[in-house]
């Protein structure tokens, strides 16, 4: 990577460093049962028992924690579908700083509450017809808060990065290498983040990123090599993975490390859903199980291989969660 | 403890050796949203995510495991509300040895399920007019298999205190003590084998079990301080936990380490498992999540003090997982 101030490995451990003690150092699990019927060893990043129940604190906390005290005077407004809302909130309550989250205004009612619970002031708006961008800099503006992006940053990406850190050290504490590394992808957050980490600690291991059918902005993106937008605003069940497009930081770090993008419908996000509540016995959101989905379905071929999948999130309605269930 | 043949803390390190590499070192994770509202900290052993679903696979694979190679191929025969016979069964099928499983026709459908992928032959009773104890002796004398008791037995007791070991020393390397440690009980073999690590490593640490109401043997029995036996065989959502009395085994050393025995009812243990699934992520059987349900509805005060619940197991079916999203 040549582009100036893009992160790279160090940033991951310092991002590390910066949530050590905050953030939950999730399990990597063992599933047998998929194991068995591949035929490979696949293990689990359980990121839905992170801290908010999802991997945005990570970025979130390692964010709002390099806020120099006038910054933090100043207070953050972030925007969200609901994970990273939850992150800042989170982070923001934890130390001690303002925080307003622009969200959809059909962000499952979990993630709604949940924000306002960590102490948030919240804003809605319609995904279809406004900009949430353009919402976040209004307030930005009026307010002189500070706008953490959900994905194209710095230390955003650095800190979704541990989450790869650790995953690729507790596989090496049982001996284990990864073939693939797999994670669900909105913005790229997440993906490109890891990405940094997995590549230097493990560089032979290959990494896939997962996103709904009609919403595979990064796939479409990478194969094109510019940055093409999805045509729907919203409209899928993988709520927390409904990203209009990636950026820049993003794009160019996936496209140095990523060997390809695969993508699961609804349906197959639910399936994972369910075979996630009754073989791992872990609560996942549809978004959050779309890595899980692509291996579940045979979307790419693991015959043989040690495997990690993310499940980034588990902020999930009752009802879409009973849907799941019935599927 | 003067008894012979009683498990002691030294048979609970050496259980852990023996399923050392087989059983999962589940985690123990804070339950912040629990730990804030009550003003306590709360961290929660999820043994839902133990091979099998349940911490019962700990305390079978170390008995299976200590059978000569005589008795392996004679066989082994368990009687079982479904987690003990999942544990059997897989403990069995890894070390090469053939299971019969006696089980409650009215078992959860997963749990009849899982026994029978693990390989094992399972044969179902009618829990209120059937003794599966007789049953079990009977395919004993015919077959000249071995019967594996699911919580009367020196190697079970001590296998299932490996999760109060793990629990014990995870919380040491977080600088965390507990002042309570709490299990669900049916025949009392977790909390059995627990008492006999936490006890040791802990001796301030307050021990205390939780049953569901109508089936409080174990509560009535130390209170009399002779064996009680519960009037139903069935009827409570708990499957998992509804045996008919505990064994003298059991009881002394429950009598010996236990500070008290609570109980909770089928509405409080459902609230649990919603509870476990909104705010934990983890997916928990109603049986194993009556130690939650205790402290989630106040049935001890746990102001200021560190506590320790054992989610003991997560296996269980749509409709009752279903019902509990909806209460």
């Amino acid at each position: 990577m040549n582009e100036q101030n893009y992160p790279e490995f160090a940033d991951v451990l310092s991002a590390a460093e910066a949530i050590e003690g905050f953030a939950v150092k999730t399990p990597l699990l063992r599933c047998d049962d998929l194991s068995d019927r591949l035929n490979a060893e696949i293990y689990i990043k359980a990121e839905c028992l992170q801290r908010v129940g999802a991997f945005k604190f990570r970025g979130a906390y390692n964010r709002l924690s390099r806020l120099n005290t006038e910054e933090k005077k100043r207070g953050v407004v972030a925007y969200s579908s609901g994970n990273h809302a939850q992150g800042v909130a989170a982070s923001a309550k934890m130390l001690g700083i303002e925080a307003v989250i622009v969200m959809p205004e059909d962000s499952p009612k979990m993630k709604l509450e949940n924000t306002k619970n960590y102490g948030a002031e919240v804003i809605t708006y319609d995904r279809e017809t406004e900009s949430r961008e353009e919402i976040a800099d209004k307030i930005s503006n009026e307010r002189g808060c500070i706008v953490v992006p959900s994905f194209a940053d710095f230390y955003i990406i650095a800190g979704q990065g541990t989450a790869a850190l650790e995953a690729v050290n507790q596989a090496k504490e049982k001996n284990v290498e990864f073939d693939l590394f797999m994670t669900p992808v909105g913005g790229g957050g997440l993906i490109a983040g890891c990405s940094l980490a997995v590549k230097k600690l493990s560089p032979k291991t290959e990494i896939y990123g997962v996103e709904p059918v009609g919403f595979n902005d990064v796939q479409r993106s990478l194969e094109k090599n510019e940055l093409i937008k999805n045509e729907r605003g919203g409209g899928s069940i993988c709520d927390a993975i409904l990203t209009p497009v990636t950026e820049k930081m993003n794009f160019d770090i996936m496209a140095e490390n990523l060997s390809g993008v695969l993508t699961v419908s609804d349906d197959e996000a639910l399936l994972a859903v369910k075979y996630a509540w009754e073989k791992m016995k872990l609560v996942v959101e549809p978004g959050g199980a779309v890595a899980l989905a692509a291996v579940l379905t045979g979307k790419i071929d693991v015959t043989g291989k040690t495997v990690c999948l993310v499940l980034s999130g588990g902020n999930v309605d009752e009802d879409t969660f009973m849907k799941a269930l019935t599927t």
